[in-house]
C-alpha cells in the first residue's frame, strides 16, 4: 500500500534517494527470520484470536505500562481490573505524550502494517481505531499465523525453558503452517542458584529428565539430557538473560560443593553463587558446542528494581532497567576458556548498556578466527536500546569496531504478535546510515553493492548463520 | 530586541521554521522557575549593585577559571591580586580560545541579554564592553532583584545549610521583591561523616536546633527540627551532592556505634562510613517524604583532586571533574527502601558522567508508579553537562527510555546573577530538537501539540511539581 | 593532485565551504609532527625498500587481520605460509566488506596520496593495483626515507624499551636525512611486575645500564641510567601502555620487599603488584619531571584476550579489546600525588573507551594550572577510536569540558610507513566539526581566526608543547 502524506509513508525514515533506493529496492522484500522473540508458541499452536487491540497490544506491553505510570495513569487502567476498552482509551491518551519515545513510531507503524489505519491514535481517535481494529481481530484473518503470514515471517524463534515439553513445537512442526516455529533453550533458572525457589526448579528439571538430580554431575546429566531432547525438537539455538558474566576460578570439588550445600537448603554467598554460575555456564557453553548450537547472551539488565510492584505484579512487568557492571574482564575469560579447548560454538553477545558497545563490539574481534563469517557477533540494540538511536549506537561501534558487512541484523525480542514491524524498522535506520554516508561521499555510491550488504544484513547473513 | 546579522541573533541555535516557530511561538514567553541555583540570598535581599564585569561574572566562576588556566593565564589575574580591569582582560582574550566550549556561547548570550551588546568580546572589544557594563553595572537598573526581573524569573530557588538561619529569605519574603526565592535544604555536611571538621560541625548544627547531639538519633532529631524550620519559612526542597549513593546493610546498633566512634575523634574506615550514609540519608529521606518535599540527587561528581589547588584556595574553586563510580545498584536499593514503606518522595536524579545517562533514564521508570506525572525525574544535564552537547545526550536518552513530555526542565545550578540566559539557551536546543525530528518526518506536523510539550517542559510542569 | 570525481577527492570529508576553506587554506600546508608512533628506526636508518604492498601494509597490521578473521578469512592467507600475492588478494577481497569501517577510507585515502590510485580496491582491480604498486614499491622513490619525505613528515617519533641502545636513532642523527627521528622512552616491561619473564627483563635492563639490580632502589636507579642516556640522544618523551593507572597507597618498605620477593622467583597478589606499579611509576614519573620530558599514558585497553591465538602468534597480532575499568580516582591521585611535589610534567592522557571521554577530558582541567598552555593533554582518538566517529566523539568531549584550541592533534601510533595520510584524515575532521558549526551559527563567521586554531591544532601546539 503505497502512501503519501501521513505520518508513516513509504519513506519514513529514508531521508535521501539512496535510502530509499536500499529499502525498497532490497531490504523491503527480504522475508523475516525473527530469530529471538517471547512469543508464546501455545497461541500459534492453536492459531489463536485476540478479538481486540488491549488483548494483543496492551495487556503484557511493559513498554507501554512504564509509559502510562510515567504519565501518571493509575495501574488499576495499566494492569489493573478496568475494562479493555478503558485501557485502550488510557494508551491512546497516553500516545501524544509519547512523543521521541519509541512506542510513538511503533504505535503508528503497527497501526499502519497491521490495519492499514494511519490516523494519528490520540483520545479522539481512539473511538474508531477500537471499533475499526476489534473488528479485524475478531476475524480469522487476524490470528497469530495469520499475522505472521502477514509479515512475510519466514522462521521464528521462541524462547523456552528446559522443562519445557515443547508440545506445541511438535504441533507446529506436524501441522501445514508454512511459518517455521522454532525455539531456544533458555537454562536461566538452573543458573540462577541464589533465586528463591531454585530447588523446586531443579526438582522439576529431574522430572523432566526423568532422573534425580542431587549431585552437579546430576544436574549436567539433566540438563544435556533436555538440550538433546530440544535438539531432536529441532532447536539449535539458546539464550541466557544474565546480568553479567561471571567467571571465576573454581574447582570442581568446590562447586560441587556449592551445589550440594544449595539443596540442602541453605543460603550461598555471591562468591560461591559466582563459581557456581562459572561452572555450569562453562558445561552448557562446551555441549552448545558439541551440538552445534549458536548461544545468545543477553547482558546488561538491572531485574526486579522495585520490590512492591514485583510482589504485586511478578517479574516482566516494567521495573526493570540498565545495569552498570563491569563486563569486559570475566566475558573475555568465559570466551576464552571456551575457545582454548576449541570449544567455542557461535555467540552473540547483547548488551543493555550503550556505554558499552565499544567494549562489546571490540570483544567480538578478539574470538573471530577466520573459522566462519562472523562466528562472534555483537547483537542488535536490545529492549531499552531498541530505537532508532540506540540501533544507530550499536551499528556505528559494529562498523568502526569490526564489520557491520557481517552482522545477522534483527530480531523482535517480543511477547507480542504485532511487534514485526520493528524489523522493517531497523531496515529504514540501516538503509538510512548507507545513504546517509553515500550522499556525504563517505561510501561510493555502489547502489547495488551496498543493496547487498543491506540484504545481507536483513536476511542473508541470519540465514548463513543459523543454517536455516 | 529583535536581531538579525549578529552571532546572537532572534534564530540562534533555530536551525529551521519548525524550530523557530516552536521557541518564538511557545517557548520564549514562558516565566522562569530556577528551581535549583547557588546564589548568594544576602546579594538579592540587600539588592546589591556590582559595579562591574569583574564582580559580577568572573569572580567565584570557576568554569572561566579552568578555561583561562588550561591557556596558560596566571593565576594573579585569575583569582589573585590584579586589579578587575586585568581580569577582565585576560577573560577578554581567553575568549576567542573558548570557540566550541558552552563559555563561548553563555558570554555573548550573557552580553546580549542583559547588556544589549552584540559584539564578540576580544581583546579588540574589551576595553569598550568594559566600560559599558560597569557603567550599566554601577546602576540600580542592574541591581540583583533588577537583573531577576529582567529575565522574567518567576521563582528562584537558592540552596541552604540546614544551620542556616533564613535569615535572608524571610527578610524577602517580606518584602515587596515580585520574585518567590525560596530555599533548598541541602545537609551534605551533616551526611559526609569522614570529612576534617565533621564533629565542629555537628556542633554547630546542634547549636542551631538548640539541642545537644551526642548520639545518632539526636543527629536525626536535629536534622528534623531543622527541616521544620526550612518548612515554616516555606522551602519544599532539597539537595544532596553525593559522588554517588552509598546504600549498604546495616543495622541500627552499628550505625549508633559508628556515630559515637566518630563523635570520639577517631577516624571511620569507608565500610562505616558507607553505612552511617545509609542510614542518615534513608532517615532524611523519609523526613522529606513526610513534609511533602522534593529531593534532589546531584550524582557524580569527583571533587578536590588538586590538593595544592585547594589548600591554596578551597573548595568549589575549578578542581572537580567527573567520576566513573558504578551508580545503579545502591541507588536502586536506595530508591526501593523507601518505595516499599511508600516513603519515596518525588525525586530528581542528576547525573554527571553522561556515560550513565541511559542507566538514569531507565532507572526512574523503575519507581514512577503512575501515582503522579513524572514522580522520578531524570534531571537536566548538570555542570560539566550543562552545554548543547550534554544537553541534548540527556534529553535524548530522557526520551528513547521515558517521556521528555512529563520533563520538568532546566535549572541554572548557578553562583551568578548574570546565568539565567541559559534557560534561554535549553529551551532552543529543545526546540531545535523537536523542530528537527518535524522536519525529518519523525514527528508529525503538529506545532500545537508540540508547542504545549514544549510550553510543560520550559515551565509549566515544573510549576505543577513543585506546586510553585 | 587535484581531484574530483573520484572516491577520495579534494573536498573528501569536507561538508560544506567553510570547512573547505579551513582545510584547504590553513590545515593541508602544515607540515607533519608525528609524535607518538611504532615504526622501526632499523628500516629507517638502512632507507629500506619494501618492494610490494603485502610486506609494507598486510604485514604487521592487525586491523587487517581482524577484518579479515571477522569475514571468514583462513588464517593461512592472513599471516600464513602463503604467498604475498596471495595475501594481497584475499584483502583486495575483504575491502569492500569493511564499508564503514575506517579500513575503507585508510585503504583508499592511502592508495591516493603514496600511489596516485584513485579505482576503488576490490577482487577485480586487485591484480592491476598490486601490479602497479609493486613496480613502485620496488623502486628507491619509495623507500622508508622517501616515504616520510612524500607527507611532509617534519619530525617521527619511534617508541622504545630502556634497554634498547638507539644505535639506528644515533645513525639517523648522523645522517643528512631531513625528518628529525627522535624516540619514546617506554619502561612497560620494568612496570609490570607479574608478566611472566619479568626477572629475565630485569636483568638485561641491569646490562643496558651496567650495573646489578638486586633492589628496587637498583631498578630505580637503572632506569635514571636510561633515561639519561635517552636524554643524551634527544629524547624528550615517554609513553605507558598500561590498562589503568594504579595508584594505591604503599611504604618503601613494602615496595622494597614485594620487589625482592619476584626478584626471587615468587608470584605476586594483585594487591602486590598495584603497590609495586604505583612506586615505580611514581618514581618514574618525578625522573621525567627533572629532565623536562612529556609523558604520555595510554590508558583503557583489555589485551591477549585470545590465549590459543596469542600462543601461536605472540602479542599485537589482533587478539586485543576495549577494558572497562574505573579510571578516575586513582588517575587523578597519581596527578595529585605528583603536582603536590611540584613534580607534574607535561602529561597526555590517551583513552581507549570512549564511555570515559568526558571523565578524561575534564580530569586534565584539574591539574592544568595556568603554568603553561594546555599542559596536561586529553589525547587523540586512539587504536579502535582512531576514525571519524571515535575522534568526533574524542574533540567533542575536549571542545565542552576543555579547550580544543589548546589540542596538540594527531599522531599515528602505527607501526606502517604508509598510515600518515591519517593527519590528513584527521584534520578534514577537524575542519569539518568547524565548518559545520560555522554554517549552522554556532561559530561566528572569522575563517581567520578559525583558520589559526585549526593550523594550530594541526601543527603549532605540538611544535610549542614538545619543544621541536
Amino acid at each position: 500500500m503505497a502512501k503519501t502524506g501521513t505520518f508513516i509513508h513509504d519513506d519514513f525514515l529514508l531521508e535521501n534517494k539512496y535510502a530509499q533506493e536500499l529499502y525498497h529496492g532490497y531490504a523491503k522484500k527480504q522475508p523475516i527470520i525473527d530469530y529471538h522473540n517471547h512469543l508464546p508458541p501455545q497461541e500459534i499452536a492453536e492459531d489463536k484470536v485476540f478479538g481486540n487491540m488491549t488483548k494483543i497490544w496492551i495487556n503484557g506491553d511493559h513498554y507501554k505500562w512504564r509509559a502510562m505510570r510515567t504519565l501518571g495513569v493509575n495501574e488499576r487502567f495499566i494492569t489493573g481490573e478496568s475494562s479493555d476498552k478503558e485501557k485502550f482509551m488510557h494508551w491512546a491518551k497516553t500516545v501524544p505524550y509519547t512523543m521521541r519515545n519509541p512506542l510513538y513510531h511503533w504505535t503508528h507503524l503497527e497501526l499502519a502494517r497491521y490495519f492499514d489505519i494511519y490516523d494519528l491514535l490520540d483520545e479522539k481517535s481512539a473511538e474508531n481505531i477500537y471499533q475499526e481494529t476489534s473488528e479485524k481481530l475478531s476475524s480469522p484473518d487476524y490470528s497469530c499465523q495469520n499475522l505472521l503470514r502477514r509479515v512475510h515471517a519466514e522462521v521464528v524463534c521462541t524462547t523456552e525453558d528446559p522443562i519445557d515439553s515443547l508440545e506445541y513445537h511438535k504441533t507446529l512442526a506436524k501441522s501445514d503452517f508454512d511459518v517455521k516455529v522454532s525455539t531456544a533453550f533458555r537454562p536461566d533458572k538452573a543458573i540462577l542458584i541464589s533465586n528463591k525457589g531454585y530447588n523446586d526448579y531443579v526438582d522439576a528439571l529431574g522430572k523432566a529428565a526423568n532422573q534425580e538430580i542431587n549431585t552437579f554431575n546430576e544436574l549436567c546429566d539433566a540438563l544435556e539430557n533436555r538440550i538433546a531432547y530440544f535438539h531432536q525438537n529441532g532447536c539449535t539455538l539458546c539464550d541466557h538473560g544474565l546480568d553479567r558474566i561471571c567467571f571465576e576460578p573454581y574447582t570442581e570439588l568446590e562447586v560441587q560443593a556449592i551445589f550440594l550445600k544449595r539443596r540442602n537448603g541453605q543460603d550461598l554467598t555471591q562468591e560461591e553463587a559466582s563459581k557456581f554460575q562459572s561452572a555450569i555456564l562453562l558445561f552448557l557453553s562446551e555441549t552448545y558446542h558439541e551440538y552445534g548450537w549458536v548461544q545468545q547472551l543477553h547482558l546488561g539488565a538491572l531485574r526486579n528494581n522495585n520490590a512492591r510492584m514485583h510482589s504485586l505484579l511478578g517479574p516482566d512487568t516494567g521495573w526493570d532497567s540498565i545495569g552498570d557492571y563491569p563486563q569486559a574482564q570475566q566475558l573475555s575469560a568465559f570466551l576464552n576458556a571456551l575457545d582454548r579447548k576449541d570449544k567455542l560454538t557461535k555467540t552473540i553477545i547483547y548488551n543493555l548498556n550503550p556505554a558499552d558497545n565499544e567494549v562489546m563490539a571490540s570483544m567480538i574481534g578478539n574470538f573471530n578466527d577466520g573459522s566462519i563469517k562472523g562466528k562472534v557477533q555483537f547483537g542488535s540494540g536490545w529492549w531499552f536500546m531498541d530505537q532508532k538511536d540506540g540501533m544507530t549506537k550499536q551499528m556505528n561501534a559494529l562498523s568502526n569496531m569490526g564489520l557491520i558487512s557481517c552482522f545477522i541484523g534483527m530480531l523482535t525480542d517480543s511477547r507480542s504478535f504485532l511487534s514485526f514491524p520493528r524489523h522493517e524498522y531497523f531496515r529504514r535506520v540501516l538503509c538510512n546510515l548507507f545513504g546517509d554516508e553515500i550522499q556525504r561521499g563517505e561510501l561510493p555510491n555502489d547502489i547495488a553493492w551496498i543493496g547487498k550488504l543491506v540484504q545481507d544484513i536483513s536476511y542473508q547473513n541470519a540465514k548463513d548463520y543459523f543454517n536455516f
